[in-house]
């Protein structure tokens, strides 16, 4: 039986320590899952430490733990991946973000593109950025995963491009086999960073395409299938993670 | 724009000769898209043969055709990888049928294992795989592929570890970094048939992965991250897609 995980921050993991569950991992904890004082449970922070716990009692609306002993954090990728995906429609942008969430991805930096189909709640930027989180966070609590990926706010495409953060970065622009992109790469061949930018459900225009090639994108076919626009950075992750395995 | 494109089986590819819609496909054509004589379509048989067409005209329950020019069909991989997945619940099921479809799977095998959480309708077994059927259609229709993988009825682990048909095979079985399995190989080094063989949501259990090994399997986790079940032959199909890319 595997223990039952909670996100909780901050979290020290010195055994005998005192770990609180809020909002709602607390009401998950305690009116889902019913915890009794003595229950075990594991938690994690986001940031790589993990522990067992167990469980003091509830106080006001949260839960009390305490914690018993650290435990070695799933293993992460040996390279900070972002993902930089078009907005995709809710279903699709929901799966994008629990799979790549899952992979190991480092930050998710959502892109308004040409072609992007903007959801309605797309207006309301915080509540977009607080589900995407959320979806993040029940993926890394299924998969054992016990860092959680930055979530930002959607930005233009342009701003995205010439972001001088990722100057040092193998930035790398997902295109169709059918896009017979100029210069199309046939491998990745990364550093210790990878952005990869992954276009919406139309793929890109092709002024985008040039743009990203003008200020130094590298294009990558990652597979000669065409691939669902959620689908294709997912697969892109997979193979990265594999080419850099250890 | 792009041309609806439909599933045609037989289809001559020689200009000038007749084919001809039926079932689900006529009724989409003709009642959905609302094709008259003179429009154009695309036609696909599922086994590589891909043409232009010009509609005749409704002929009793189907949907007359003339082709106009055979197409390249699109690429498919250079090797022949067969998806031997557990059977998993509904949506994630099809998921799966979907991705790995679209990832350009030669065959999908279906397997119940120890820990298969079989859906009510698994037991219509005939009714499963033509489900399993037209979502593998769906995706090639949407992805532009030209070649329907083949969809097997659902089959005990014992007898598809056994199966003589993939003797020849390099046989894989997808296992979680937490597996530890004796001999894990860090490299698919795949010939020119590949099965893949992946668990249920909760995993293999023991005995089935000493069966597997005892009868040559060979383990494989492609990823440092615990994936969900629909998502591990995803991304393993990238990764040996990617490894065998031409």
């Amino acid at each position: 039986m595997s223990l039952p995980r909670f996100h909780c921050t901050p979290l020290d993991p010195q055994p005998g320590t005192t770990a609180i569950l809020t909002d709602a991992e607390a009401r998950h904890a305690r009116q889902i899952l019913r915890l009794r004082p003595g229950d075990r449970a594991e938690l994690f922070d986001g940031a790589g430490i993990e522990v067992i716990a167990e469980v003091v009692g509830p106080q006001g609306q949260t839960l009390v733990l305490r914690v018993l002993e650290a435990r070695t954090a799933a293993t992460e990728l040996p390279i900070r991946i972002v993902i930089a995906p078009a907005v995709l429609k809710g279903d699709a942008m929901d799966a994008l973000v629990r799979d790549v969430a899952m992979l190991g991805a480092h930050a998710i930096a959502p892109v308004i593109t040409a072609r992007t189909v903007l959801p309605a709640r797309a207006g309301h930027a915080a509540g977009v950025v607080e589900r995407w989180g959320r979806i993040a966070l029940a993926s890394a609590k299924q998969c054992g995963r016990s860092v959680l990926p930055a979530i930002e706010p959607a930005r233009p495409l342009a701003d995205v491009l010439a972001d001088p953060a990722w100057g040092h970065a193998t930035r790398l622009i997902l295109c169709e086999p059918a896009a017979g992109a100029p210069g199309a790469t046939a491998s990745p061949g990364m550093g210790d960073d990878v952005v990869v930018l992954s276009g919406p459900e139309g793929g890109w225009a092709p002024e985008e395409l040039d743009a990203a090639l003008a200020h130094g994108w590298r294009p990558w076919t990652c597979s000669p299938m065409t691939m669902r626009a959620e689908t294709a950075p997912v697969v892109a992750m997979g193979i990265i993670g594999w080419a850099r395995r250890r």
